[in-house]
């Protein structure tokens, strides 16, 4: 079969590699579609960094490169397993990509995205969705019932605002403000909305604000260089400021702002990642009794993510913004987002 | 009466002043003692800081400097204004020293530590705990039983760490690290300990290592610089991690060790006043999904402090280093607590 393997830094190559077999408790996955995510990016350009050095093997997945990527994958149930329940041979489906021990104090805590030697498949090894078929074990496989397979391929990214959105405890009737309207910062305001939390976003990139208004996911646009944020949060929230914010940007000024709009006792949210330290005045931490909170992948919010689409809460269509073939991944999927990255959001890959 | 005020930096004058009158619904106290707060010295060094500036007055306090300073004391009930109840004359009392508006989002939530106008007695107005005598709304006053009046005097710090320690929502039996043995690093172990939580205190002063020993607040010390704190609280956690960490020293290297030492899933309380920003590693609050939360003085936490001092579970005796007379305040207070911050913790006065 057709696979989109990591050999190296800026060596992603589409090869045929024979088909994975199938074991008791995992089932075998068409896939249908795969996102690109933009750890598959920093892998490309910078890589090997959650991809295992040669000789390094995953201590879960016990593979080292060349591995296949894509971990943001839909597809259809083709077999089943000895001893698989509750799938069926044509289910559309979802997978949480993970490798965990199911030993440490996280796993044995329920936090298994906090494993302490958590792997993904598409990154770790395992295969990935950037392949035709894939053998996964059943436990992280969710059926997406009518939602189209284009979409659903979307459900892994939403699965981590959802997370995200989990971790500031919000209801419906507050309000959030979403600093940064990237591909995470668009999913993390149409999970607000869908819950019924009024979104503010905040976003300079004019492609980036059209999107966050034409889908329908951002109630107010602030645009940082046109409007003073926090006199204009306070002036939406009648000067109680923001229940919640969501840094999605991974960029110190926007921080800073999170803990300027949130009111007394209020969440901030670090939804992006951050590959240098950040300057932060704890001082507005104190003074507020803020919470500053971090947030990873997810546990147990694919259902609930699936759920908001099966309602209609969440539309996902707005956000494919391309659709391309597997031989075309570095072509027109990398270079695309490399180099228009403020009107690409989410581009899959048909195998 | 006898009144410590500031007039100015560096300008405390021990004065004569009308005793306060009495008014409905509030107390006349006879002080017994007022401890000297870390604030008190800024102000005295660096203020007028949180004591308004002349020609602007407190917005809930009403006054300008020259105030009365002074917010941890202990005293005697000796005078019930009309309408008080569940007071008696002679009742030892402590006192929350608010001005809260009533009014604001935070006040309206419960959340009066966070009022956006609040004030403190004995910094904004309204006398302090500098003096002989002091008025103040009974709502804020709280029966110490048979506490003796010294010992009382800490109270107020103490509720400063229980507010913080309930901050993190630890239970009986967790672990805890304590970043720093100042007065208030001492008292948030001292509160730990009290819950039964397990303390590890980190310090580099001998004074202070040799207090939070002597004290018996901390189970465990590491000095950073004889040892690996992270490696250090792994082992004596068989791995995992302490399960919550409280940052008492307001210095960038111990927050970054809390946000090491703490476990996935932990809390890290930012307990000190910083007077700069910090420089903060946001990868370790989001691969671990640390809450950073804030803690500023205390709202209903008094009661709570009193009852782990009635019930021997926190002995507060260890922590007072020095009693002086009122006269003294400047000479033998703000300078010992300046020249030697590493010996004396709380400095009591006597008026």
């Amino acid at each position: 079969m057709k696979a989109a393997r990591f050999h190296g830094q800026k060596d992603i190559r589409v090869e045929d590699i024979p088909e994975p077999t199938l074991r008791p408790g995992a089932v075998k996955v068409g896939i249908a579609w795969c996102g690109i995510c933009g750890t598959d990016l920093h892998e490309f350009l910078e890589g090997p960094i959650f991809i295992p050095h040669a000789g390094h093997p995953h201590p879960l997945a016990g593979e080292d490169l060349p591995v296949t990527m894509g971990h943001e994958f839909s597809g259809t149930v083709e077999e089943l397993g000895d001893g698989v329940v509750g799938l069926t041979v044509g289910d559309g489906v979802v997978v949480e990509p993970y490798f965990v021990c199911d030993e440490c104090g996280p796993c044995k805590a329920g936090n298994y995205n906090l494993c302490t030697r958590m792997g993904f498949i598409g990154l770790a090894g395992g295969g990935g969705g950037l392949s035709e078929k894939i053998v996964v074990d059943a436990r992280w496989v969710h059926r997406v019932g009518d939602i189209p397979l284009d979409e659903a391929a979307l459900i892994e990214p939403l699965s981590v605002a959802y997370h995200a959105v989990s971790r500031a405890e919000l209801t419906a009737g507050t309000v959030a403000v979403v600093g940064g309207a990237g591909p995470i910062g668009l999913l993390t305001a149409a999970v607000l909305k869908g819950l019924g939390v009024t979104t503010i976003v905040t976003e300079l990139s004019a492609a980036r604000k059209d999107k966050a208004l034409s889908s329908g996911v951002a109630d107010y646009l602030v645009d940082p260089s046109e409007e003073d944020v926090k006199a204009r949060v306070l002036e939406l929230t009648e000067g109680a400021g923001a229940d919640a914010a969501f840094e999605c940007a991974g960029v110190n000024a926007v921080l800073d702002t999170m803990l300027d709009v949130v009111r007394p006792a209020g969440v901030v949210v670090n939804v992006s990642i951050w590959g240098r330290p950040a300057t932060v005045d704890m001082q507005k931490i104190v003074l507020k009794e803020i919470d500053l909170r971090g947030t990873i992948a997810y546990r147990g919010d694919h259902a609930a993510a699936i759920h908001l689409v099966q309602e209609g809460k969440v539309d996902l269509k707005p956000f494919i913004t391309g659709r391309i073939a597997l031989e075309d991944l570095v072509d027109k999927g990398f270079d695309t987002l490399i180099n228009h990255n403020d009107t690409a959001v989410k581009i899959i890959v048909h195998p």
